[in-house]
């Protein structure tokens, strides 16, 4: 139970070893304790409300179980300031996680498609939203961060190399570049490709972003990049095979992404909750749904 | 054809009892003749439409196709003044909710997943946010029931015991607790089982929201509760066989209601439509989806 | 490859003919020829898209892989001004809509459901959701039509007549009587079954919006028509049995267009997207999802 809690820690991005999963902890401990302390929460109540209810073993072994409320965990710390309110809150989100992703995983099985971090998406948007019905909730929040800039258009060579990294940091809601560095060795401890992808994905996602005139501080802080992140590993080897069109097909989704994220956030925007890694869902599911009809597209082997 | 109708008023809750049908027909003309009357019309013409369509006779007899008819009709008969323009509403409604009932059967049942009384919701949601863009419907509406107190935090012992019945009672939008005394009795009358599960899920709605903070007029008027009502009768013994695990797991879907009512209601203030009962629909759906993946959790034989 | 492209303009109609198509690029002439050269544009690059990831060559060959990207690029040369931008809009954009008609195509195939308009939808929406976040799109904005006239509850003869062609136009976003005459000439000359159940189709759409108190600068410019003609034509005889009940069957769905055009409108109004063609959408899915229960209704042989 220990090590598939800790592997839930890793499995956000499709991985599945140890050291990494210490690495992504460190990371998060860098942003604060309460990141990691929630993470693993959250990957802990997941896994052990999956094991209650007679999950098959496999699945819990290797963390597939926990990755949802690993982010859960890390979305509370983030949202909600330490308490009983926020530990109620975990709990309550991660054993509704954990039902989540089972009846994702059932819906989508006839696909093939996997339920990736909806079941987060879902627990965390339901929190957000539905939270300010609660006093006992909303009183818990925390301020938003500032802003630590005026929005600006003109984007310093800061802004690129900060949001290079911050995009893969955002992934677990880390704004520190540093975070994002320690994220970046744990997934190449775990997978040289990943890694790769995770760069050229939130290099994609800068780029485009540029391209199109987001604000230069968005940019910065990573927001453009990080659902690029996911779904480029998601479709570069991890469900896609890694072939010269696989890869053409992870840059479409990586920059599919971007647009993405801009959409759903200005859905989000009249009641109040964060994309979240919404994005990268909606786009890999997409992607991934296509394949059966692109004979030049291949699950891998 | 008249016992088919009748069958679709108790089908609200799962029940196939003539007795039961007939005192929650009483329940709602405690409210007033129209809910009654437009009950009735509404089960009559989503049963007509399907027998006209064609629907296997088995599904007709049962009430499985009058059961969102009756609750179309009861929400016409809340939302709008009696009059032509109500019964060109129920009757317009009904039909479309005949379609969407199969619609759903249909796309549903590879997951073996009942509609629930999501077409209801899917045509009564359609009705109130459409609506404002058609003069002549819109102008027929009734003005919202006045607040009967100011929102308070403080929670009486009068809240309590109304906000059990009325918990009840708002399954069919009643709000007089003697409203929802006689449908519990109707419940007990064809199931103890479904009786206990509907006392049960009333009393889960209001300690959750009571523990998280939620306004008392709120909680008095049995907001809260209608949704967890139906999703504890469902889980417990209707859809899911009645195991300790299956009882447990009832509990969860209760509790997981309250969240996703404050999370449905937010989402539809910007656009002026009421919660209805789409927070039952989604955890109902979400937990039977999620059945095959949980070894402890099993279908009724 | 080019006639494929051509092919796709009249598919928009269901329609698989290249004198239609040649007619309905006229009509789009009509309104400007930015509107015929961006929906040949956009059928192109969906189609290229879809044969270079290796969609089957039947699809591609009859214009299935291009209708999408035709109303894509009408769309974008409907909102934007001519450019770098709307073209670089125009290509992204239909390259993503042929990632999605594959993903609904793969999605809906087990319920036989076909993806009809839907990636043009999802693709357009995004656009318009999420184009204010990026300055460079935003800026190449057009600005939005002035009305013509004040909105007003009378409805002239004009209104009627000009309504019923503008309905058949407004499948292709143009508001001018004489290009909707062209499009149903095109259609005419495809199929006599399609051109009169267009006509009826926008027939019903003025009637259920007047009837029901619709503005009449709204009935005069078609908007409540357009949806009821896609939905008329795509049950009478395209996608269900032409026998009586199989008529009565879309009328039903072209009446309940005009309730789901108001109720999406309503639903895109607070993030600021137009309601593009979802209505017909979302209405011919649940029709033809619900084919199966009723024995009186089948598809065509």
């Amino acid at each position: 139970m220990p090590l598939a809690t800790l592997r839930g820690v890793c499995q956000v991005e499709f991985q599945n070893n140890v050291w990494t999963a210490l690495l992504f902890l460190l990371a998060l401990l860098l942003g604060g304790w309460r990141f990691a302390v929630f993470a693993l929460i959250g990957a802990l109540v997941t896994t052990v409300t999956a094991w209650v209810l007679g999950v098959a073993r496999d699945r819990l072994t290797i963390g597939l179980e926990g990755f949802n409320g690993t982010l859960i965990g890390v979305a509370v710390a983030l949202f909600f300031e330490m308490g009983w309110v926020a530990l109620m809150l975990v709990i309550a989100a991660s054993v509704l996680g954990a039902v989540v992703t089972a009846a994702l995983t059932v819906l989508l099985a006839p696909y093939d498609v996997p339920a990736l971090t909806a079941p987060f998406c879902v627990v965390t948007s339901l929190m957000m939203i539905g939270g300010p019905a609660f006093a006992r909730i909303w009183d818990a929040r925390l301020p938003p961060a500032p802003a630590t800039a005026e929005p600006t258009a003109a984007l310093s060579y800061t802004d690129v190399w900060q949001g290079l990294l911050n995009g893969i940091g955002q992934v677990f809601f880390q704004d520190k570049w540093y975070a994002g560095l320690v994220f970046l060795i744990g997934l190449l401890v775990a997978s040289r490709v990943a890694a790769i992808a995770a760069v050229a994905g939130s290099a994609i996602g800068i780029v485009v972003a540029v391209i199109l005139g987001a604000p230069a501080t968005d940019i910065g802080a990573g927001l453009y990049g990080y659902n690029s992140v996911l779904t480029a590993i998601a479709l570069a080897g991890v469900f896609v095979a890694l072939t010269p069109y696989g890869v053409l097909y992870a840059v479409l989704g990586a920059v599919a992404s971007v647009f993405v994220t801009a959409g759903v956030a200005a859905l989000f925007r009249p009641v109040g909750g964060p994309a979240l890694t919404w994005p990268f869902v909606l786009v890999t599911w997409t992607f991934l749904a296509a394949v059966p009809m692109f004979s030049k597209i291949r699950r891998p082997s």
